[in-house]
Protein backbone atom coordinates (compact mmCIF):
# COMPACT_ATOMS: atom_id res chain seq x y z
CA UNK A 1 0.00 0.00 0.00
CA UNK A 2 1.05 3.53 -0.87
CA UNK A 3 0.19 6.69 1.09
CA UNK A 4 1.06 8.80 -2.26
CA UNK A 5 -1.26 6.60 -4.59
CA UNK A 6 -4.41 7.95 -6.29
CA UNK A 7 -3.85 11.32 -4.24
CA UNK A 8 -6.94 13.29 -4.66
CA UNK A 9 -6.20 16.99 -6.67
CA UNK A 10 -8.69 19.93 -6.69
CA UNK A 11 -11.13 18.19 -4.53
CA UNK A 12 -13.90 20.19 -2.79
CA UNK A 13 -12.96 19.03 0.86
CA UNK A 14 -10.49 17.94 2.62
CA UNK A 15 -10.47 13.78 2.13
CA UNK A 16 -9.28 11.97 5.38
CA UNK A 17 -8.16 7.95 4.89
CA UNK A 18 -8.26 5.67 7.81
CA UNK A 19 -4.61 3.39 6.93
CA UNK A 20 -5.14 1.68 10.11
CA UNK A 21 -6.95 0.98 13.32
CA UNK A 22 -5.05 -1.24 15.80
CA UNK A 23 -4.88 -1.11 19.56
CA UNK A 24 -7.49 1.65 19.98
CA UNK A 25 -4.74 4.28 17.52
CA UNK A 26 -6.02 5.37 14.50
CA UNK A 27 -3.37 6.08 11.41
CA UNK A 28 -5.11 8.08 8.85
CA UNK A 29 -3.44 9.70 5.58
CA UNK A 30 -5.46 13.41 5.09
CA UNK A 31 -4.94 15.30 2.07
CA UNK A 32 -5.75 18.71 1.89
CA UNK A 33 -5.87 20.96 -1.37
CA UNK A 34 -5.95 24.34 -0.31
CA UNK A 35 -8.67 24.08 2.55
CA UNK A 36 -8.86 25.59 6.19
CA UNK A 37 -10.76 25.20 8.79
CA UNK A 38 -12.72 28.10 9.03
CA UNK A 39 -12.48 30.57 12.04
CA UNK A 40 -15.51 29.52 13.82
CA UNK A 41 -15.35 26.00 14.06
CA UNK A 42 -11.31 25.18 15.51
CA UNK A 43 -10.94 21.47 16.36
CA UNK A 44 -10.92 20.33 19.67
CA UNK A 45 -10.21 17.00 20.19
CA UNK A 46 -11.02 14.58 23.07
CA UNK A 47 -7.31 12.80 22.45
CA UNK A 48 -3.88 13.66 21.83
CA UNK A 49 -3.38 13.26 18.09
CA UNK A 50 0.21 13.57 16.32
CA UNK A 51 0.26 14.74 12.94
CA UNK A 52 3.54 14.69 10.49
CA UNK A 53 3.30 16.92 7.14
CA UNK A 54 4.53 14.53 4.11
CA UNK A 55 4.31 16.63 1.25
CA UNK A 56 3.01 20.02 0.67
CA UNK A 57 2.79 22.89 3.11
CA UNK A 58 0.47 24.42 5.18
CA UNK A 59 -0.48 26.45 8.48
CA UNK A 60 -1.48 25.13 11.96
CA UNK A 61 -2.86 27.04 14.70
CA UNK A 62 -2.79 25.61 18.16
CA UNK A 63 -4.84 27.63 20.83
CA UNK A 64 -1.68 27.47 23.58
CA UNK A 65 1.01 27.87 21.01
CA UNK A 66 -0.06 29.99 17.77
CA UNK A 67 0.09 29.34 14.76
CA UNK A 68 3.63 27.16 12.58
CA UNK A 69 4.30 27.12 9.36
CA UNK A 70 4.61 23.38 8.09
CA UNK A 71 7.15 21.86 5.36
CA UNK A 72 7.46 18.23 4.94
CA UNK A 73 9.18 16.17 7.47
CA UNK A 74 7.56 18.75 10.34
CA UNK A 75 5.72 16.94 13.04
CA UNK A 76 4.43 17.87 16.48
CA UNK A 77 1.65 16.80 19.05
CA UNK A 78 -1.57 18.81 19.41
CA UNK A 79 -2.90 18.02 22.77
CA UNK A 80 -6.16 16.80 23.73
CA UNK A 81 -8.40 20.01 24.53
CA UNK A 82 -6.53 22.24 22.62
CA UNK A 83 -8.25 24.06 19.93
CA UNK A 84 -6.51 23.85 16.46
CA UNK A 85 -6.91 24.86 13.03
CA UNK A 86 -5.29 24.59 9.53
CA UNK A 87 -5.07 28.44 8.57
CA UNK A 88 -4.07 27.49 5.12
CA UNK A 89 -2.94 24.40 3.20
CA UNK A 90 -1.17 24.36 -0.22
CA UNK A 91 -2.92 22.78 -3.16
CA UNK A 92 -0.77 22.35 -5.76
CA UNK A 93 1.13 19.79 -4.51
CA UNK A 94 -1.40 18.53 -2.75
CA UNK A 95 -0.99 18.61 1.13
CA UNK A 96 -0.24 14.95 2.75
CA UNK A 97 -0.45 14.59 6.08
CA UNK A 98 0.08 11.66 8.52
CA UNK A 99 -2.13 12.14 11.90
CA UNK A 100 -2.05 9.49 14.75
CA UNK A 101 -4.68 9.94 16.58
CA UNK A 102 -4.59 8.20 20.09
CA UNK A 103 -6.65 6.49 22.36
CA UNK A 104 -8.82 9.23 24.72
CA UNK A 105 -7.44 9.46 28.15
CA UNK B 1 11.11 19.53 14.59
CA UNK B 2 11.33 18.09 11.26
CA UNK B 3 12.34 14.39 10.29
CA UNK B 4 14.68 15.19 7.35
CA UNK B 5 16.62 17.34 9.64
CA UNK B 6 20.34 16.31 10.06
CA UNK B 7 19.91 13.44 8.29
CA UNK B 8 23.08 11.21 8.81
CA UNK B 9 25.55 10.60 5.70
CA UNK B 10 27.69 7.06 5.72
CA UNK B 11 26.74 6.20 9.05
CA UNK B 12 28.73 3.02 9.42
CA UNK B 13 25.16 1.60 11.79
CA UNK B 14 21.52 2.38 11.02
CA UNK B 15 20.14 5.17 13.40
CA UNK B 16 17.42 4.87 15.71
CA UNK B 17 15.78 8.40 17.04
CA UNK B 18 12.72 8.56 19.19
CA UNK B 19 10.26 10.85 18.03
CA UNK B 20 7.54 10.58 20.97
CA UNK B 21 6.85 8.25 23.25
CA UNK B 22 3.55 8.37 24.63
CA UNK B 23 0.24 6.16 25.76
CA UNK B 24 2.60 3.10 25.60
CA UNK B 25 2.95 4.05 21.66
CA UNK B 26 6.59 4.96 20.61
CA UNK B 27 6.94 6.51 17.35
CA UNK B 28 10.86 6.22 15.71
CA UNK B 29 12.90 7.50 12.63
CA UNK B 30 14.94 4.98 11.14
CA UNK B 31 17.71 6.27 8.76
CA UNK B 32 19.70 3.41 6.88
CA UNK B 33 22.93 4.08 4.89
CA UNK B 34 23.48 1.24 2.77
CA UNK B 35 22.77 -1.44 6.08
CA UNK B 36 20.87 -4.58 5.93
CA UNK B 37 19.86 -7.10 8.65
CA UNK B 38 22.33 -10.15 8.67
CA UNK B 39 20.06 -13.29 7.78
CA UNK B 40 21.45 -15.29 10.93
CA UNK B 41 20.19 -12.34 13.06
CA UNK B 42 16.17 -11.30 11.81
CA UNK B 43 13.75 -9.19 14.04
CA UNK B 44 11.81 -10.96 16.51
CA UNK B 45 9.58 -8.75 18.12
CA UNK B 46 6.70 -9.16 20.86
CA UNK B 47 4.75 -6.06 19.46
CA UNK B 48 3.28 -4.97 15.95
CA UNK B 49 5.11 -2.47 14.83
CA UNK B 50 3.67 -0.37 11.26
CA UNK B 51 6.41 0.97 8.74
CA UNK B 52 6.37 3.68 6.53
CA UNK B 53 8.99 4.37 4.32
CA UNK B 54 9.18 8.11 3.80
CA UNK B 55 12.57 8.22 1.52
CA UNK B 56 15.33 6.25 0.02
CA UNK B 57 14.28 2.79 -0.70
CA UNK B 58 14.64 -0.47 0.82
CA UNK B 59 13.90 -4.15 0.92
CA UNK B 60 11.66 -5.99 3.66
CA UNK B 61 11.17 -9.59 4.31
CA UNK B 62 8.77 -10.57 6.07
CA UNK B 63 8.40 -14.25 7.09
CA UNK B 64 4.92 -15.09 6.23
CA UNK B 65 4.83 -12.64 2.92
CA UNK B 66 8.38 -13.56 1.21
CA UNK B 67 9.98 -9.72 0.59
CA UNK B 68 9.12 -6.56 -0.58
CA UNK B 69 10.62 -3.48 -2.49
CA UNK B 70 9.63 -0.18 -0.51
CA UNK B 71 9.32 2.98 -1.89
CA UNK B 72 8.94 6.40 -0.25
CA UNK B 73 4.94 6.03 0.92
CA UNK B 74 4.45 2.48 0.90
CA UNK B 75 3.56 0.82 4.23
CA UNK B 76 2.92 -1.82 5.90
CA UNK B 77 1.97 -3.86 9.82
CA UNK B 78 4.77 -6.34 10.60
CA UNK B 79 2.73 -8.37 13.15
CA UNK B 80 4.27 -8.97 16.63
CA UNK B 81 6.23 -12.63 16.34
CA UNK B 82 6.59 -12.32 12.89
CA UNK B 83 10.59 -12.68 11.96
CA UNK B 84 11.49 -9.99 9.48
CA UNK B 85 14.66 -8.41 8.13
CA UNK B 86 15.52 -5.40 6.44
CA UNK B 87 17.40 -6.86 3.24
CA UNK B 88 19.17 -4.00 1.76
CA UNK B 89 18.70 -0.19 1.94
CA UNK B 90 19.46 2.80 -0.41
CA UNK B 91 22.47 4.45 0.56
CA UNK B 92 22.46 8.19 -1.62
CA UNK B 93 19.54 9.34 -0.42
CA UNK B 94 19.47 8.07 3.04
CA UNK B 95 16.14 5.63 3.40
CA UNK B 96 14.22 7.35 5.99
CA UNK B 97 11.65 5.09 7.52
CA UNK B 98 9.38 6.23 10.39
CA UNK B 99 7.91 2.90 12.88
CA UNK B 100 5.23 2.70 15.22
CA UNK B 101 5.73 0.30 17.89
CA UNK B 102 2.41 -0.60 19.57
CA UNK B 103 2.67 -1.93 23.09
CA UNK B 104 2.62 -5.59 23.56
CA UNK B 105 -0.18 -7.23 23.60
Amino acid sequence: MNLFDSLPRNAAEEIFTELLKHQGVTIERIVSTGQSTPLETPYCQDHDEWVLLLAGSAGLWIEADGEYSLRPGDYMLIPAGQAHRVTWTSADPPTVWLAIHFPPV
